[in-house]
């Protein structure tokens, strides 16, 4: 495995932990983003991601349940370990440099992970100005949820050295990465990503295939989907639904409390890639509605205090 | 609540369950059955409860995940409690009257269960006769999983005494009772309904409307549908499938393992009820083809010892 520098493209919620979990894993980080703007909110993203990473690795002292897998190999780790990773969670935050200059973000990178808004117009134009920065030899990776890499990879210089590296939310805990090339992509170069997955602290989840959505929200949605028949034909109260699901399975918490997790935003934005969702007739109109509503009065999931259930705020 | 005497029409997998829960719970229990081979069939099956029911009871003296919530409110429990009950199991398997005969069936029951096999002529010609048999005041309740009770209401002769309540296999473990109502049923029946489910250590799920699947089949069968189109579309390994979802919601197994514990019958038997499956080339009709090699194999899922996943046979 080649990799030493990275850059990560984009600095969103997920942009940044990726940004952050790569730097923590030792690796020489810099983050591009579109314009000064976007530096100014990038960098009190990660002064809090330093902040959880020091306060869970602290919490991971006393509390078993503040274990995160990204953080560390194993839960059996002593207070003075702890305190070493602690001082590299500080090195990663003073060494993760930020630049709005596609010169300077490409010139070293061994690896790009594309971590930009959802906009096909935004990559292709952002794979296109990048490619001519960017060393022959260079990996690029979209972490894109909902675009498949074959409809890109043209676009990159480098189709053959493309293919998608998906992250999941809170990245220091929930440590997957599934991995998906388009037809063109080379086996050698999937292979690296699978071991760079490996060096930080990812369990690597392998799609043999193109899959739009690949496992997770494959599996997910239509589950999703079904629990939002039943609320919005209130087929049972929203304890009840969730309550038979985990009854049923042994599951830590039904969807209804999932889609609060996830936020009702992002479900929303899910819901509208849906065709049918244009007739407010249809179940999935009337879902589209019924999150909007939520939405409108700031019932947006947890992160509010309130989604579908109500939560207490944080203090 | 005033249900005293029980009848249960079917003593099948879920039948005799039923049947023996009920009677476990301190109910008198009659079994209805078509014909003296069903009666052949059955005795052996309530005698393998009663052996189950004695062994999990044993096993709660030492193990903590032999709880089963339907034997015993709580986990926290002496051993002569737990002996105390098994006297209660002997008392059940020795109570249970079997009969081929409508009237005595019929005579005595304040609540028939009907569990018969899911052909709906036969269900309805069962109806037809029984109503004849059961006094006027009798409550008549479906255990049927895919169809709905207003398809059969007016079969009864007491259409508002009739919901469907739907227990789940191994019901003295996975103690769930779906409660539905078609628009029809008396509002004093489904509460009644409720009653007797707690009295039988069920916990009641109540759905507001009819919903073909219930609640639990809703969410269930498309989330199953989703992971078979994954297999069939090959783009990850069952593993990785399976992994993917224990490690972004935490459940204890995935959907392929999942399939493999309901049995490839049944799942191909739920396939068969989508109309796309006859087209060979769609996604169904490439999943059914999947899952009938698999049965022709006789890889039918964890009670053959293999499904998708291989098992260590029952010694």
């Amino acid at each position: 495995m080649d990799i030493k520098h990275v850059t990560v493209a984009g600095a969103g919620v997920l942009g940044s932990q990726i940004a952050f979990q790569i730097a923590y894993r030792g690796f020489d980080v810099t983050v591009w983003l579109r314009s000064e703007e976007s530096v100014d909110r990038a960098r009190p993203r990660l002064e809090r991601l330093r902040r959880t990473y020091l306060e869970t690795l602290e919490a991971m002292k006393t509390d078993t349940n503040a274990y995160s897998r990204g953080l560390v190999d194993s839960p059996h780790v002593t207070a003075s370990q702890l305190d070493q990773l602690k001082e590299r969670v500080e090195r990663a935050a003073g060494s993760i440099r930020l630049t709005t200059s596609y010169e300077e973000a490409g010139r070293q990178a061994d690896l790009l992970i594309e971590a930009i808004s959802e906009n096909p117009d935004d990559k292709i134009a952002f794979y296109e100005k990048m490619a001519n920065h960017l060393p022959e030899n260079a990996i690029i990776a979209t972490n894109s949820s909902t675009m498949v890499p074959s409809r890109f990879a043209k676009f990159t210089g480098r189709p053959e050295r493309y293919l998608a590296m998906h992250f999941a939310n809170q990245i220091w805990r929930r440590n997957t990465a599934e991995i998906m090339g388009h037809p063109g992509t080379s086996k050698e170069v999937f292979d690296e990503i699978v071991e760079f997955a490996k060096a930080i602290a990812m369990i690597p989840l392998v799609l043999h295939k193109e899959q739009p959505g690949y496992i997770l929200n494959t599996l997910l949605i239509p589950f999703l989907a079904a629990a939002e028949q039943l609320i919005v034909d209130e087929v049972a109260d929203i304890e009840t639904i969730d309550k038979t699901w985990m009854l049923a399975t042994g599951a830590p918490v039904g969807p209804i409390r999932s889609m609060d997790i996830i936020g009702l935003r992002t479900m929303f934005e899910i819901g509208n890639l849906d065709k049918r969702a244009k007739d407010p007739g249809s179940v999935q109109g009337r879902i589209q509605r019924m999150l909007k509503q939520h939405i409108d009065r700031g019932e947006t999931g947890v992160e509010s205090g309130k989604g579908f259930y109500s939560y207490q705020k944080r203090v």
